[in-house]
């Protein structure tokens, strides 16, 4: 007889046999159908595992993050017992599960893009055979070596495991592995193999050339249908694309991983730029335009040059070793420096949009998210102690309004991370300021966990995840304290005692690299950008030629007014014109007629292709306006 | 019997023998006295050349370049010989003119900054006594060696020299020189010795140490005392001076040549920006962002790592060679080629504010005018041959809008400079360009001369050169044609024929480097910017403690009115306030006591130390807005 808790803190008592199986059918037999893997005292093991002693038990499904690996880990024994029923030849090597499915890697399988269906049939053909899969345990390791003695890839592994040698077995089929895995393989009910690609083992290129499917299964029909239309909408939403078809970004071999902004991309760029900067002003920040290459001896003291050189473009000069800055947070030491601050004259919050370089290598580079060149809405708060709180509680007001109020999305989650091992500074400071940041959060209102012992070992962080409109998350803004660079560079403030004291250093990023966050807002708004973003906000259209002069002058009221408009004056039929500022997302579109002009008014259509009517020029002109102020 | 003709074409007969000292006289006494050099056909001599044949004439003075070289190349001559009296053991090695004086290097002269002055007077001396000079034909080499026997520098001269060797002599002294000299010593009147240095012969740090001793001399003593004002008013105005002590900028070792712009200093920066920015929007450019770092390939594609390589900062990365943008053209060539632009696109105009980077030698690095990291007000503006007059006219007009209009600065001089030997591209092409610029300049009104044959070997050009408020010249706005890039990158628009023709490309910036502009601007203004462009515009000081709430609503006030106004609450007195806001150069100081906040109304000061007395709050703001608008 053993006891076993569960989630809830309820306890169940089973006579053995008993298996994490046994426990999940004396809740329901749906749930038994649908448990993937269980957690026995937090590790994780077959549902068909005996438990022996009074223990833990967590039931894990396909809809937790553990349970999808184990998911699609035993899809991936699928899809090689499929290749062998198909290939005898190939031999297997690794298979493991990835972010959104799985892959295997064979070797000697010579195959085509239009083989993928015979294989994904066979998969489905299996699954429906519904084997049960067993768990092997190997005494040695010359048993392991006997039973791969046709797969020297697998007797590779073996020679170089450590720990106890297993296998999975599902009718004739025997994987070396360390599991867990489904019970059955007719859980899979949804079966799509998306790519075939090349591989080396080892990721070696002197190595064999392998074989790499990809795939992804699921265990309803319908969910891997929304998965599809899933992609199907991000590929639709894909910043690259959109970048190029709206002119607004792109990428040449020339200088990879540094996007080109054309006009219309930089004049979103400078939007934002302009908005942040009057949010500056309003919130005390003072801008500063600095330096971007700099000598060894700068990095040398701020600690780069010991940790982060590989990270760095590194040019010399006259001798001497420099590099191009990858953050911003020395330069502003500097600046802080220049001159001695007083206790009065904090906190003193240094703004920059420097352009920084990361040596990032060429292979991982990818659209705006994963670029070499890039801005950040970076700024350094240089406060005392006593400040801290109320410094963090105005960023988490001023993340609040970027995120929630300006671009209309929602956090998704916010870390406090904590004092880890090994912390450099006082634990005094550390207790202080982390009791500050909590105060700050927990007055925000704001929902957040904490993540203990896992801030940077100069001092705690906040994280803010935000989701977009297809449920992505994506870190943005941060929140960083910092004990150790003050020290480093000595930014000191003269208190009212006459004497000096080290200064708290706040690194803040709230948008994060603004590169990245417009890769985002693409995204998430699939190139709709809001009217206050688009790089065009009115298009003005004349009927026929005598229409023009009208619509002329309409622009340039517009322009006057500050708002961004322009007329296509091309000899192409008005409703060419018209569908194709719907395609260049221009938020209004204005049609100019005989009764437009003698009524100086606009015909008014959006980009969702809705007619608003006809309005006079100046109603139109102060609602376009407003709504550029309300950042609509 | 000779015939002499003078710049004026009148012409003078003289008996032999005769010398431009002659014709001088013969014209007046006053004019010989003055009479430093002649040139005669062209070629500057001595005043007493004999002339032995019809000859044209061109007496100089010392208010001439030409006059000055010769004058100060005799004071040189005036300082070895005094030095020569007073340490018998120094060796004269070379003493030219240069741009503000002269220098001589001795070898063996151990002296200190305080001999300056026994020297001076010594060669005052010598003046007095008013040596005739006589130029000294040797006929051989060895007759030459012979006469320096003595001094081993001159001797190395000797042996190097080419053509003729000849020397001057002033009573006891004799010195190497082509000439031409003064008649007499007795026309230096005024002699200042104003710095020591140390210097290598032949500026070879291997070979033997030198003493320099520094010095000007002038015809009159007036001059001298007005060469001391002027350079006291330069240092009051040097703008690195001024720049630290505005807050505006510095520099750091750790990044030689890369000003860092503090809060201030971006102010202005940014504000410049912003105004570019605003004429770019109704003249039809178009910004773009660019990256920063680009392959070697696309250098050999533009012939800048053939010809440039030595002035870019080089950076190797995963096996390719990169190097930071010197200049934003081929950048922009990448730009114009990423979609096919037709005849009726053009002209596109393409502007960029990127960081640039060359890679000046460290010891030629000094202020915000020779730095490595500068930002141009740079465009390129791609259209048709047929265009060009058009947008060169447009370029002048916002040349003269920028300098006259905006900043009150004159024109200096405008130079047209056309089709040098070896051009590229077609005679007819630039006949049709040099034509276009030359009417545009024509029709403009503005002066400018032509510099024959100095154009670049891809296009002709037009420098504009202004004037500052000391009188110095400065070369800034360039529009420059280029019939050479737009055929390496093959930039190409389609015609009305349906076929493709290469574009010309005009290569503008009429501020230059912004950073340099800046450094111009605030000598120019004796840092005392404009009001649109000051930091901070207005600062209100309240009387007493009870008059600070209404202080703060009218900074509140102004800055929601786009000001920038701040208060200065610190516990100084009125007096010290206002004064250091007039130190600050804010140029406007409001003052607020009982009677303002009773009436509100602001006491208006301005930094010149004017009382304008009260204004009403509303008046106040309604004034500096505007003038700000008009860019005051």
């Amino acid at each position: 007889m053993i006891t076993v808790t569960l989630p809830d803190q309820s306890t169940k008592s089973f006579e053995t046999p008993v298996s994490p199986f046994t426990v999940a059918m004396s809740i329901s037999e749906g749930l038994a159908r649908n448990t993937v893997a269980a957690k026995v005292d937090g590790v994780l093991v077959d549902v068909t595992t005996p438990l022996t002693q009074d223990c833990s038990v967590e039931l894990i499904k396909f809809d937790s993050p553990e349970g999808r690996e184990v998911f699609w880990h035993s899809s991936a024994h699928l899809l090689a017992q499929a290749v062998l029923r198909l290939y005898p030849d190939a031999k297997p090597t690794i298979g493991p599960p990835i972010e959104d499915g799985f892959y295997y890697d064979f070797a000697h399988l010579p195959i085509k893009q239009e083989d993928l269906e015979k294989i994904e049939s066979e998969m489905k053909k299996i699954a429906k055979e519904n084997f049960s899969v067993e768990r092997i345990e190997y005494s040695s390791e010359n048993e392991a070596l006997d039973a791969f003695k046709d797969n020297p890839f697998k007797q590779e592994i073996i020679k170089e495991a450590e720990g106890g040698l297993s296998a999975y077995k599902q009718g004739e089929f025997v994987d070396l592995c360390r599991g867990p895995h489904l019970p059955r393989t007719g859980m899979i009910k949804a079966v799509w193999l998306n790519k075939l690609s090349g591989a080396y083992w080892r990721a070696d290129a002197d190595n064999e050339q392998l074989t790499r499917i990809y795939g992804v299964t699921f265990p309803d029909k319908k969910l891997l249908s929304e998965h599809k239309e899933r992609l199907e909408e991000a590929k639709k939403r894909d910043h690259r694309v959109l970048g190029r078809r709206l002119d607004l970004y792109g990428f040449e071999d020339v200088s990879p991983g540094s996007p080109f902004f054309y006009p219309k991309g930089a004049v979103v760029y400078n939007e934002l730029l302009s908005f942040l900067r009057a949010e500056y002003r309003e919130r005390g920040y003072q801008e500063v335009i600095t330096p971007l290459l700099y000598d060894k001896a700068l990095w040398e003291q701020s600690g780069h040059w010991e940790h982060y050189r590989e990270n760095m473009f590194l040019v010399s000069e006259e001798g001497h070793e420099a590099s191009l800055k990858p953050m911003n947070c020395p330069s502003h030491c500097v600046v802080f420096n220049r001159t001695q601050y007083s206790y009065r004259e904090l906190p003193v919050r240094i703004a920059d949009f420097a352009p920084l370089h990361r040596n990032e290598l060429r292979g991982t580079l990818g659209g705006l998210t994963r670029v070499r060149k890039f801005s950040q809405d970076d700024a350094h708060i240089f406060c005392r102690p006593d400040q801290i709180k109320k410094e963090i509680a105005d960023l988490i007001l001023f993340a609040h309004y970027l995120y929630r109020d300006v671009f209309r999305m929602e956090f998704n989650h916010v870390e406090l991370s904590t004092r880890p091992e090994g912390f450099l500074g006082e634990i005094d400071t550390w207790n202080a300021a982390e009791a500050a940041l909590e105060e700050a959060l927990n007055e925000s209102g704001v929902d957040f966990v904490i993540n203990e012992g896992d801030g940077a070992f100069y001092g705690p962080k906040i994280d803010f995840h935000i989701r977009d409109a297809l449920g992505r998350t994506w870190q943005t803004a941060t929140i960083q304290l910092d004990f150790n660079l003050p020290e480093r560079f000595s930014c000191q403030y003269l208190g009212e005692d006459s004497k000096k004291h080290p200064v708290v250093m706040i690194h803040r990023a709230l948008l994060g690299s603004v590169e990245r966050f417009l890769g985002v807002l693409v995204e998430h708004y699939a190139g709709k950008l809001p009217l206050w973003l688009s790089p065009v906000q009115v298009r003005v259209l004349g009927i026929a030629d005598r229409h023009q002069a009208f619509a002329q002058e309409v622009v340039d009221t517009l322009n006057d007014a500050g708002v961004r408009a322009e007329t296509d004056v091309r000899s192409e039929t008005l409703n060419k014109k018209v569908r194709e500022a719907q395609l260049d997302y221009v938020p209004y579109i204005l049609v100019i007629g005989d009764q437009e002009v003698d009524a100086r008014s606009v015909s008014v259509r959006t980009r969702d292709n809705v007619d608003h009517g006809a309005k006079p020029l100046d109603e139109f002109v102060a609602d376009v306006v407003s709504r550029i102020e309300r950042k609509e």
